[in-house]
């Protein structure tokens, strides 16, 4: 998995700093995350590949989430795409992109799907072999879904030195990589787990922008590896979370540890404060593992 | 008159290069012109006072030339303006803009006055005692209008010296700046022509972008003092004028010629071409003076 932060910044782009995008990597996907204006020329900043690009989840409508889709998708169509592009939104997304379209006339020549949501419940909304993504229900000023990416677990991988120890013939290796036991050169039975390896630990990462402290989302995000959570307020202006529907990062870190999470990244900063800095020290109070986004930072995990 | 060039790039927004946004500082306005995703940006970048623009002309609903305006619209709201905002723009902007707001339940607390546009013939949008503005229909894939921006003829000035001179007391001041004659010491009469001095000639500016090659324009921008032009293309791509609706620098420097300007400004290149000194070239076998809009050009009249 790695994580590419495009922009991590609350409210209206500036000179220095951008509005909330991200591109996940993650089972040969490149998902992208919100989508707020300016998003098409940091994908281009950060060399993202945008043919890699099929399947776009924006959380809520506000537009330092949502400003940049129109763009990109007509970029898209400059660029001569013809591969289906998939948009997972909140319901009344396919009306203001096609309103945009029809008023320029501009249709783009490749398909476009809309995934328009509106539960209130938690749901799958993409899977296929290696990835699940669900959403994950938040509380803020419009209708909001943070979003979970979960690796499945891989089939266990053939040990094939061991499998030669054991005088086990390669004619048996495909049906052991299925799950079958192997039979040793005396015909003895040899129990698959022997002759295969763990595979590693699935990964997920759960994008909770923009929210309020909300506690209810633990039990759906619960031992995610990497939480991303937004952290618009310090401390200091915890008084305005409840009017805004905003967190602070202590909050922030209160969910990840309530979740159990491996990792917090914090991001979605208000641009009054003048340093990030203390958004870490903050959260550190509550939860120990805490790293800041700021755009064009690039996770691996 | 200051014309200060936010973006003159055709098509997708791109790491050094940005789609069409000028603004034009005229009779004590700054107006706005077209608004392609990053124009806040570019605003900020260079220095742009957001509070002084109270009118946006928008030519066309494409996205390089409108992307931009929900979020600017968006990001006047979160600096707390109060005062009207004045956008005018085709028929469907209002819906566009709307739509948006409305589904981010992100109204604006400042009056937003939509004027939409639908004819086909140059019309008058704006005047007040020093400027006016008029449609200038083009020709491109949607509905476009560029827009002629006019200085009106000031009153003459006093020329206090020569009245002294001539013995005109100066409690006939205020009269003789109203257009009076003056009375000399003796009784005579003054020509109030002799008293005063030519206001500077009024100067104009013309918009048009996009549009095809079209004389029909002419009689409209006749004797304007600085055209800016359209030039998507070279001579060599002169073919792609047709079907995009486009024109290329020369064609954009026989309306310039056609029009009797004093000026010729060419923007909206093609992003195909890695130097822009050859628009320039082009132009100028047809019409001596000739400049070249660059993002972040300013232009000094």
């Amino acid at each position: 998995m790695k994580l590419t932060v495009l922009g991590c910044y609350a409210a209206t782009p500036r000179t220095f700093t951008n509005p909330t995008s991200q591109v996940l990597e993650i089972g040969n996907h490149l998902f992208l995350i919100d989508c707020g204006e300016g998003t098409q020329v940091q994908l281009r900043k950060f060399k993202v590949k945008f043919s890699r690009i099929n399947h776009i989840f924006i959380s809520h409508l506000h537009g330092d989430h949502f400003f940049g889709l129109p763009g990109l998708i007509s970029t898209f169509r400059l660029l001569g795409r013809d591969k289906e592009l998939h948009i997972y939104g909140p319901k009344g997304i396919k009306q203001a992109i096609t309103l945009f379209l029809k008023l320029g006339d501009s249709w783009t020549n490749y398909p476009l799907i809309f995934h328009e949501l509106e539960s209130k419940e938690s749901e799958l909304v993409f899977e296929d072999g290696k990835v699940t993504v669900h959403t994950v229900p938040l509380v803020h000023r419009v209708y909001t879904n943070g979003y979970l990416f979960k690796e499945k677990k891989a089939p266990r991988t053939l040990d094939a030195e061991a499998a030669r120890e054991m005088g086990v013939d390669k004619s048996q290796f495909h049906k052991i990589k299925k799950g079958a036991d192997g039979l040793g050169s005396s015909g003895n039975v040899i129990p698959n787990q022997q002759l295969t390896l763990d595979p590693p630990e699935p990964k997920s990462y759960a994008f909770c922008s923009d929210t309020v402290y909300n506690e209810s989302i633990v039990p759906i995000i619960n031992d995610v590896t990497i939480l991303y959570h937004e952290s618009t307020f310090l401390d200091s202006e915890e008084h305005l979370c409840e009017r805004t529907k905003h967190s602070t990062s202590r909050q922030a870190a209160q969910i990840a540890k309530k979740a159990n999470a491996k990792l917090l990244i914090l991001g979605h900063y208000s641009t009054r404060y003048k340093s990030i800095e203390l958004f870490k020290k903050e959260a550190e109070e509550v939860f120990p593992i805490v790293e800041l986004a700021d755009d064009g930072k690039v996770f691996e995990f």
